[in-house]
């Protein structure tokens, strides 16, 4: 940074708190009623406001999308130790507390489902921001195994790349079948199990088909 | 069936034909744009037909939806003997052959990425198919398990459900990060991974984390 530039002013806290009660709210609607068909009038509402207020603090529609998203990676790791994603054997084990915390947030889980899935489509504004988030995950995910394979003494196969979309994937598409059956799928039980077959799977490949 | 009840008579070849060409382009409106901001009007013009001309068809939009899902999955067993899922282990060697020919027809694993993930929104019309489909699928896998582990004299464990749920789920997420990055993801190869890594875990479990 410039040593003349002075630094942006802090929003004040009334400021931070009514942002984060739109972002909450938005999460609902977009949740619920998915990205395109959730309107802004119905977010405004939720939170005593007009739609111009909404848009005075996100800019735009798009834009109250972007920081939803983030918001919601954000609020992932805001516990963890240096507020962001840990290294080796620790990753796998976050990400089976991930999935044991996603158990109790339905509603978190289905504005991700249903944005993660839009966002494939012609044009949506959610798309860079997810093909960069899984690329980052995969990075992690990817080193994360070479970590482990080093520390048990193993060269790391080649493997690993398919095994880091492998576990995100199976995260991913296990809540959509939680979601829509809830009663039938336990979201943690299967996440957990399904990590630790494709890390064996690394560690110690077998062939069975 | 009453032996005195006529059968219904048969479409014409020319009226099959065309709810064949609306239900393939009904397939990539939905799969680009999503089923919401899909437009009928948009269907009826890559058929050369009217609005009204679809409706006649499908009766409803919801209607024609769900005609396509059933259209997709019948289109993934038409070329199987018996033209269903097949049982033991070559239902695991049939998911592994589905992923590689998805790796060929972005479009049609887009649509289905869009719709099964706004299935879980609020009365969404797809709903019912997407629980039912996931419900008969895992079932499908979790008796293919079981019939594999009998045929290898061990006792099916507990964990035949989780995987069966996950080896579905990695298929689905593996094609969300796919159809973001073609060129970062091999889907056939990953999804071919996974469903080992899954298989081997039930077969031989070991503990890794």
């Amino acid at each position: 940074m410039n040593s003349t530039t002075r630094p942006p002013r802090r929003p004040r806290p009334e400021t931070l708190a009514r942002r984060e009660r739109i972002l909450k709210a938005a999460m609902a609607t977009f949740g619920t009623r998915g990205y395109h068909k959730g309107p802004l009038t119905e977010i405004a509402d939720q939170v005593g406001m007009t739609h111009a207020g909404v848009l005075h603090h996100f800019g735009s529609k798009d834009q109250l999308l972007l920081e939803v998203l983030r918001y919601r990676d954000e609020s992932d790791v805001k516990d963890l130790e240096g507020q962001h994603i840990p290294d080796g054997i620790d990753l796998f084990r976050h990400l089976v507390k991930t999935a044991l915390l996603n158990a109790q947030r339905a509603g978190l889980v289905q504005a991700y489902v249903v944005l993660s899935a839009e966002s494939v489509t012609e044009g949506h504004p959610a798309r860079d921001f997810f093909v960069d988030r899984y690329r980052t995950l995969r990075r992690e995910a990817g080193d994360a195994f070479r970590l482990v394979c080093e520390e048990r003494g193993i060269d790391a196969p080649e493997t690993v790349d398919r095994a880091a979309a492998s576990i995100l994937a199976v995260m991913d598409g296990l809540q959509v079948q939680w979601l829509l059956e809830p009663e039938k799928v336990d979201l943690a039980e299967a996440s957990a199990f399904a990590i630790e077959a494709i890390m064996a799977q690394v560690l110690d490949p077998r062939e069975v088909l």
